[in-house]
């Protein structure tokens, strides 16, 4: 055993960027002792970082009911305790033109696990997924390591980040297993439409594949389009939908998702599937026991006026951003976000006098002026740029403040 | 996609035996409104079923303060809060000759996910493992999802389970990886000595394959050898050490594990093998942020008493069940255990008149006697049987008076 390498042979590592390892490189960028400003981070879509984003005090109550019990320090079923995915099942269902059963629902370690086992259970030898350029660059990292294929389709900006359905069709082939939709989007902000999530399931049945509903920004919504879950065409085709309490109960580091097989017509009651998946489950840790137990009195206690008040910050604090956003001229943002945490914006580097590109740009920005933002290249588009607008009202407009310094003392003097 | 494919390919599920399936199904065929007894199961290694086992208070406090403090609701870093690896690190150093850092530990939901990331961290094309037999079938389940083949050898009762060594000299090649140890022994109640290990540690380090070193019931032991980690052989050969709070704080629902790499020598803190895990780490779900909050409050907090009080009854349980076994013709102990939760006892068949095997043992002791005890098959070992002894001492000894008289009334009648 050398090392770097066991028995000689080099462990194959994949190469994807990840959106926590190139933050750790802005933060570690900074020396925050020649500066007096504080550090603003923009990166990473955790809310509870920033005070005005917290929880509902009938979470943590709901939580330490169940640990004070002491009923709930035993091993879970590996698939995830009965009430929880009962109650889970029934809240999915109010949304869905069919109702959900126990059975079809699998509790994960956040949704992060629910993505792994959707990706684990569809791969064998050859097969490839269709995933959204920009999009989550866990699902990459996951494909990676899981030994599937990617094949990537692109969101269209002109079109409010649509999927463009002609490349679906173009790149799907015999071995394609599923095609993975975002929405609410992370990164683009984009809420589809009920038209155009119908036009996907059509065109995902058309090709034999199913549709992955990554839909953990479900219902953070302040737009136009209200969320519809992927999971009312689980009629035209099976949809595996993917959520959890991290975003709509501002509780990431809990742990807590789920994986939900939408699909009335019953390729997924096929026993052997069944099995296939809940093997799976037996090999993973879910989340704590007493936390499932906690999930029936959340769903059931939480009052609308909380998930409001979240809706509402969202609402101002994107406004924020797209306004302050527009001042910038070498940054243009094809789409006012309508849902999620994140927008997409563009840079003209023709206007910047010496940034090489997004990545430079970000790095720069970190040293000269403390503001923290992602590179389009993390979610897959070189040259654009990722903000997450969960943050504090007076943070983002002091964060987008600096921004637009940066950028006219690194814009191109042209002659008057 | 029909039915049970996708796309018309059979998913490819792996054919293992489990023991929470197993257990399933000796539960799903008792018919309990058929009898005025309660069932008892000595089935799972889930002590918090049984009242005389019970975490310490300043565990659920130390979460409850976590959880309260309001600080832990957001992600930690996927690889674990630096503060909980420390205190980890700091745990396992104690009985080390030198001493971990954060760096070489990483947090797991629970054990389980210890051994996923133990095991696909490993595989590539072509690799096999070595497992004990009769071992811990998450192992082999795990090893199919990875693709990594499995080559077992023997642990020899005669020898109180010691591992066979021969056997793994002749099994490994230069495609085998890693060699994996339970110890404190699961199935078997066995405790190695230093000297074992120390020939273990050798033979890995001549065959040039790691250690994976299961020590979830680390620290349990009762009887002559005191407990080893496998650890302090680091210098000798690699050692990925696996562990959680599960077994010895009693609370293996909350999904607290680790893995923990001792190599003084340095492969570990190669960079490539570095990145690799930590990459791997972004795709897990890994324990809730504020359980991990709690862990350095509750190894700093934890009385001495407490563990003793679990051990003693341990060894009190383990006592009763190992007598009461003695009793019984049809059944015969090989090794009185000295640690973990379980032992393994064999059944002589020739004795029993309608017994075909132990499965068939085991599903007519639960439907007669409503008493759950695993089949052997279920860990390797055919027409043997694993009894958890971590109950109370009532329940086991009423237990154990069933098994005796099932026993008895299944005997072949010999003519006097």
């Amino acid at each position: 055993m050398e090392n770097g390498t066991v028995n000689g042979y080099e462990m194959d590592t994949p190469k994807n960027i990840t959106i926590k390892g190139i933050l750790s490189l802005l933060m570690e960028s900074i020396d925050e002792n020649n500066h007096s400003r504080s550090v603003i981070s923009l990166g990473m879509g955790d809310p509870t970082a920033h005070s005005c984003f917290h929880t509902t005090h009938v979470a943590p109550e709901a939580v330490v009911d169940a640990l004070q019990s002491g009923k709930f320090n035993g091993y879970a079923p590996t698939v995830g305790l009965p009430q929880t995915r009962r109650a889970i099942a029934e809240h999915l269902s109010r949304d869905l033109p069919y109702k959900l059963s126990s059975d079809d629902v699998f509790i994960t370690s956040g949704c992060t696990q629910a993505i792994d086992v959707a990706l684990a259970m569809l791969a064998r030898p050859g097969a490839n997924i269709l995933l959204p350029r920009p999009g989550f660059p866990i699902y990459e990292l996951c494909a990676a390591f899981r030994h599937l294929e990617v094949r990537h389709f692109d969101l269209l900006p002109e079109k409010g980040w649509e999927v463009d359905l002609d490349t679906i069709e173009a790149l799907a082939d015999q071995n394609t297993v599923a095609v993975v939709i975002i929405n609410p989007g992370n990164p683009c902000g984009n809420v589809y439409s009920y038209q155009h999530l119908k036009k996907i399931a059509e065109t995902a049945e058309k090709l034999k594949v199913l549709v992955i509903a990554d839909e953990v920004y479900g219902h953070l919504v302040f737009g136009r389009n209200p969320f519809v879950p992927m999971g009312v065409f689980g009629s035209i085709v099976p949809v595996l939908t993917l959520g959890s309490l991290s975003k709509r109960w501002i509780v990431p580091g809990w742990r807590l998702g789920w994986f939900a097989t939408s699909d009335p017509s019953g390729m997924f009651r096929n026993p052997k599937v069944v099995e296939r998946i809940k093997k799976y489950f037996d090999i993973l840790g879910g989340p704590a026991t007493f936390i499932q137990a906690a999930v029936p009195g959340i769903l059931e206690l939480t009052d609308e006026v909380f998930f409001k008040k979240t809706i509402n910050i969202l609402r101002h604090s994107s406004d924020i951003c797209f306004d302050g956003l527009k001042e910038i001229p070498c940054i243009s943002c094809p789409y006012k976000p309508e849902g999620s945490m994140a927008m997409m914006m563009k840079l003209n580097l023709s206007l910047l006098e010496d940034i090489s590109d997004d990545i430079d740009f970000c790095f720069k920005l970190a040293r000269e002026e403390l503001v923290i933002i992602l590179p389009g290249t993390a979610v897959g588009l070189k040259n654009w740029l990722r903000i997450t607008f969960a943050a504090d009202p007076v943070a983002l407009e002091e964060a987008l403040g600096r921004v637009k310094s940066f950028c006219l003392r690194h814009s191109k003097q042209f002659e008057s």
